[in-house]
């Protein structure tokens, strides 16, 4: 299989990113490609999710994988391995997060003319990313068991912006003192409209019900 | 039980964090005084691992703990509640990390004078904290099974400049696919003097290995 492409990408230059975000959903919205950015802590199952939703999806349209990360190439790999997708490689050169035009500098080295949907997976960070407005048309996160019911009380933000969250590795919930109710609870305390999909993206469990989200997400677009 | 202290950090002014981590590393050793910045993912269980930590050593030297949060008071009340030692809540307004006069806001809370050890919490984050000497006299993380082995390669700058690194949650290891050896070795990649210690927070398994090196640090220092 052919090396991964590896972007440096650089610091971005724009001081106001909110209308660099909207300028690029435009354009984005123009040629008719849907992007989701994909959040979560470090280790919550983001790339294990990510194969286990395109393997349902990827006949149903085109899309295209782009993986940031401070260092590595691991993850765009395991993509490309696992399904057979296109996935570059986003090196944020220790940065915590992407913006809009960042994101911009990966899409740039994918063809977009011939995409419907493109996910992006952020750098594992609760806090920064949720800072920035990537120009994405949805903001999905990734919640594992294992981190805890708590986490929507801690990180406020995260949670507010997001369209839908992934409660993941619901395989191990026998021996985690975690409640789903309180989690999904505290959730809505944060943000009301969230969908919530709890799912094992090891067993395949509940990833069905999330990906119809998507694609009804897509058709809407 | 009396409120829990909130401090309502300021963003530091200072340009050049690392002279003034120094001088507070400098201050805290005249005073005798040792600061441990304890660093880790959301949810590695960073505030369970403090508790079994100080109730192993509370009886030995006079300890407090400061608590970096974005919002919320639940893990200084806790530590409270679960030791009975001084434990306040620093709020960091939204950022990601503590720099080294953001950590001094917070000590000008605590009574040094009658203090050996002095607990940092940082804010749940293996990107941002990394990047910013706090003047600790030491930088512990915590990296837990079920985040996944392979985070120090795609965190290294944490994993540097980390004097010990716990792996939490050794109890669950038969649930998750980690493999010890090949964590060890990748974060002695980053970092070769690395101590490791596996342990788990909720048994209290290997914990009093991580007190009696802790103590032996700061009888050093």
């Amino acid at each position: 299989m052919d090396e991964v492409k590896i972007i440096e990408i650089k610091k971005s230059v724009f001081a106001d990113n909110e209308k660099d975000a909207d300028a690029l959903r435009a354009e984005l919205k123009k040629k008719k490609v849907f992007l989701l950015n994909l959040m979560s802590a470090p280790g919550s199952g983001k790339t294990t999710t990510l194969i286990q939703l395109i393997n349902r999806i990827k006949g149903r349209l085109r899309l295209a994988v782009m993986e940031a990360d401070i260092d590595g190439d691991v993850d765009a790999h395991k993509i490309r391995e696992a399904t057979g997708v296109p996935s570059i490689q986003l090196h944020t050169g220790g940065m915590c997060h992407l913006d809009a035009e960042m994101t911009r500098q990966g899409l740039d080295n994918l063809d977009l003319d011939n995409l419907d949907l493109v996910i992006l997976e952020n750098v594992g960070n609760l806090v920064c990313p949720a800072e920035f407005d990537t120009g994405s048309c949805a903001n999905a996160m990734i919640l594992s068991v294992p981190e805890g019911d708590d986490k929507p009380l801690k990180y406020p933000l995260m949670f507010t912006v997001c369209d839908v969250v992934l409660i993941n590795k619901i395989d191990v919930l026998p021996y985690f003192d975690f409640n789903m109710e309180k989690c999904k609870r505290y959730i809505q305390l944060r943000n009301p409209e969230a969908q919530i999909f709890p799912l094992s993206a090891k067993t395949g469990k509940g990833v069905e019900e999330f990906a119809e989200w998507l694609l009804d997400q897509i058709s809407e677009c």
